[in-house]
């Protein structure tokens, strides 16, 4: 295939393509606002984590000398990031909901940071809540220090607990994006709406899932596989899915939930149960009790 | 320990070393052609969505004047990366199967890129669907954009649309490294070789394995954890696994496939039929029925 | 938000944070020693793996000529920062135990990496095995290469094969870093504590767990989702749970274990069992058996 060629064909492609841009509507972005940049979004948490855990991750040296310094110099990037990436998703609403222009997306976003920013205090200390919870719940942590900086479950909770602060603040995209940066690298899948009590903690963690209106209580503990999801969507008339109904489980206090177990649908786990691995749950359950799968013996046969 | 000692274990180290790379075969590649280069792989794909859907990253502004440029010098790069790692794997193989080096792998790396490219604008329709059908599935799902820019299940199937297309274009290697990419980054398993029908929505997908004879029609619903596998291996008469035979499930236009679902063998899930959360299905199914797992009662217990 | 009003706001959070980091234990780190960096973590990984699989990331041309030199210059790298990255972390350790700083944590930190290289050609040795029965039991891989390439159960194994010698060899925190990242890539969560034999294969892997106490013998096939846990954990006379004893199973040779299934506890399961999808064990199950989840027939209903 010589040059000439090669040329031509990427040229009729950029024409369809540029012709399907204009066509479809909801992922084509040409003369739209900037949606936010994940990457941005990836490292504000990542100086979030560092201002919540200082010294965690081990780069900055952290002294009683320096940490004014090196935490208030985090704390001035991140607000400017955030400020950024939300002025632009506030814009890409605005834009869509053909708003008068009248909205100062820019300053509704220093509102929104001023407001993420003084919920830290309360989120860090809600933190040390989960970290000691991990601690006393895991025969196989050594030390504070490793929950800190290995377990999944802890940055799952710490991103969620952010996320969740936007999505109450009614960022859009930004906790959803959040949410998925931490179930990419975490396997666990927490939707920023859930509403989520001091010392959680899940264990292992890979394919848990927690709907966007799950609550749950204070020292609730989750395995690794446990669903916490919707059971049936209600429809209108015409057919279409209802958004933001309240359809997912309500899990109260000391409740320890076992891997893989499934609770669907907005029921209640009283105070205290304990659910099995596997079990499938879709009616509420009284407090203080347990509930198991009712495994049957196993099938045998020689080989 | 002193410098001579630390030089002279890593002396003696490396002698051994490189006669055990000599020793086996398969992970040894002393004077064997390059393998493709998994970070242009990455960068490969990362063109490829913002190709698919400009802006996605947030990165590059588009505009109505600029649109051109940045997705032709888009296309140019993506092209150019292609036909590298393409020839590398190309050549690789011929090398393999010890081929008369009368095989032109530059020649034919560029044929099969164009190939691809050719399929761009389908694969964008196509996924366009996928993006809808999202969109309607999830009642958690606010617009287009959240789905495009932050949902799992879209990135894993327009990654595996790619891949598909290169695996059906007899690529070797490429579009496994490329679905195990989007793999690590969702926690879904599709094989390239697996056809997936338009309208396609996984929903939060840690979990999913699809494998590589799996047949889906249009229209299909999945949610995490379900696997689309193969029951059990046919041997030759040595005992060896026989290699590509069709041993993984069909699934019809308009399934729904509940969390945690296990489906095995070359059968047939019929059309519209639910099969429900943890069910474990190695028959036919029929069309327009309901499949659950015979849940009993779970058993309680006081504490 | 004027600027004033800003620098106030972050004046305020800065001193509450820095007075919440003083208060706190655990995850303060104020005039501590530092961490391990995850990042340098991540690093030793990628130059160990490239020492064990060379040219399994295509991005260095190994040919006959430059092996030493390619070779010699990475495991020199990887011991210098290995070296670093253990000083810190037993240096770490000798703070929180109030140590009198008789420990001469950096020539410890020496002899420790010099046993890890030590160990390198045998972990090479026995990963070759573990490539060879990945390609023999898995009718998808097309060749030794791809396995290497592209498998994250090969990765997983590979790491925690790294992760177990430094854990053998009482090195704090690192051995658990690595095992996370390793999970956070692949969705397979081993443990640096669980002794794994040679020819192991973990296929899929998303959502395996295998406990700190887990042994497992030679020639075992595992697929996704699959959990070697603890039952139930004791606890001291203070209800704390007590640490470091053996809780979790003991799998013998040739036993292969299908997607899903749990099995718990300090029990045994014999050689050349095999443990059904989603089974449940929480007994010793002799050697040469079937053990199969008992599937009742599905119920189903017309739609």
């Amino acid at each position: 295939m010589n040059k000439s060629k090669n040329s031509s064909q990427i040229n009729i492609l950029l024409r369809e393509l540029i012709k399907s841009y204009r066509k479809d509507s909801g992922s084509n972005f040409i003369d739209d606002t900037n949606l936010p940049v994940n990457n941005s979004i990836k490292e504000i948490l990542d100086l979030l984590l560092e201002v919540l855990f200082p010294g965690y991750k081990g780069i900055r040296k952290i002294t009683t000398e320096n940490v004014s310094y090196i935490i208030g110099s985090l704390l001035c990037r991140v607000r400017g990031l955030l400020i950024e990436q939300i002025t632009r998703t506030l814009k890409h609403e605005c834009r869509l909901k053909n708003s008068d222009n009248s909205c100062d997306c820019a300053k509704n976003a220093e509102a929104v940071v001023a407001s993420l920013l003084d919920s830290l205090i309360h989120i860090r200390k809600i933190l040390q809540t989960d970290v000691k919870a991990a601690y006393e719940g895991d025969p196989a942590a050594k030390s504070l220090e490793e929950i800190v900086i290995s377990y999944p479950g802890l940055k799952a909770i710490a991103i969620h607990r952010i996320a969740h602060e936007l999505y109450t603040l009614h960022v859009p995209l930004i906790p959803r994006m959040m949410n998925e940066i931490a179930h990419s690298e975490t396997g666990i899948d927490i939707h920023p709406g859930a509403e989520i009590g001091e010392r959680f903690f899940i264990d292992h963690g890979t394919g848990v899932v927690i709907g966007e209106t799950t609550v749950i209580g204070k020292n609730v503990k989750i395995y690794q596989g446990v669903t916490l999801g919707a059971l049936s969507f209600s429809t209108d008339e015409e057919g279409n899915i209802i958004k933001e109904i309240k359809r997912h489980p309500n899990i109260l206090n000391d409740v320890t939930i076992y891997a893989g177990a499934t609770i669907l649908g907005n029921i209640t786990i009283g105070k205290g149960s304990i659910i099995g691995g596997n079990a499938w749950i879709k009616d509420n359950v009284p407090g203080g009790i347990l509930v198991g799968h009712p495994y049957q013996k196993n099938i045998e046969k020689k080989l």
